[in-house]
């Protein structure tokens, strides 16, 4: 009873993060609604994306076809012996938003996941260590996630890196800003409590 | 820091119902990382669903311009006394995969919604009026929402529909299935006590 071209956007639309099988629909039914100006917005919005936007060849974050590499990698007044490793190139906006970092980054576009077959590639493997060879990075911050499967790639990439000369760290574990002890899981609670800061020495 | 393209299409995203600003961009983000499979069936169904699909000119239901009439419309085995009026095309679906209806449908395609700006047209309340009239409807359902403006668009609709020979009647209102009544707000229940239904006559 649904056309086949509202049935198969809704397919598709299910596999983007966080939108399941009843949002797809409900998503397909309002594009298919739509006096005309939404729905020609999203195909002109895509075509672009299509045409224009590209991932850095160094860093791989979002960029331009125009610009590459990135305005990050271009930028001389960040850092260049720091760099910032994450799993997603959404991930370097967020960490920018963040504020505090100033060195360079590197997306893995992946991550050890053997259920869903996902993996780091070689040749990103490889970029990364040339990176770190050519460019003289002195630190390197696994800034993964915090589930199983990102837990193996840090316990992973740590191993790899233990093969070149740079001090490998990782993103503090603990309670999230503005969140109670109440509400707390007992791995965080036990990550929080290993990592504790000393406020004060001992006499 | 993000490309055009790609912060033009999470405003767009964010337009889509259920999605909010976070989850546009992440949307945003998998599209721009996705190595074009899925970005590119997008594309290819979006512009399939603006060529193609359209809403049936006598329900408002979601077809094909091949096929309007709609298959519902045009079906013989359905009852044709009976008008079932819903505010979206999706709502149709929903009440078919309820199961239970045999009837007509006619979607509003809007609702009384004097903060929003959102109404029904005029032309919309015509065309229910002249089907109600040439194809000898005997009961119109109004299966609307059931928050405030809806509820003001069914006192309004059930006006309206007052000045012809129509049985008019509305969806019960009380605890959704399988619910508790300690997770139910005052108001739900108030309305599943008015609208209670007798099991035993007293005797």
């Amino acid at each position: 009873m649904i056309p086949e071209p509202l049935s198969r956007l809704q397919t598709l639309l299910a596999r983007l993060p966080g939108i399941g099988r009843r949002s797809a629909e409900r998503i397909a039914l309002a594009l298919a609604r739509d006096a005309g100006e939404l729905r020609r917005g999203l195909l002109s919005a895509l075509n672009d994306l299509e045409e224009r936007v590209a991932l850095c060849s160094r860093c791989g974050g979002v960029t331009t076809k125009e610009q590459d590499p990135c305005a990050l990698c271009r930028d001389p007044r960040r850092e260049s012996d720091v760099l910032c490793v994450v799993e997603d190139p959404g991930d370097i906006l967020l960490i920018e938003r963040a504020g505090s970092y100033r060195g360079r980054y590197f997306a893995l576009l992946g991550r050890l996941s053997p259920m869903s077959g996902q993996t780091v590639t070689d040749p990103r493997i490889e970029l990364l260590l040339r990176r770190i060879r050519e460019e003289g990075i002195r630190e390197v911050i696994l800034a993964l996630n915090s589930d199983v499967e990102s837990e193996a790639t840090v316990v992973w990439l740590a191993e790899i890196l233990s093969q070149t000369p740079v001090a490998v760290s990782r993103l503090a574990l603990g309670l999230p800003a503005g969140s109670a002890i109440a509400y707390s899981d007992p791995i965080t609670l036990a990550r929080a409590l290993e990592g504790r800061r000393r406020l004060r020495r001992t006499p």
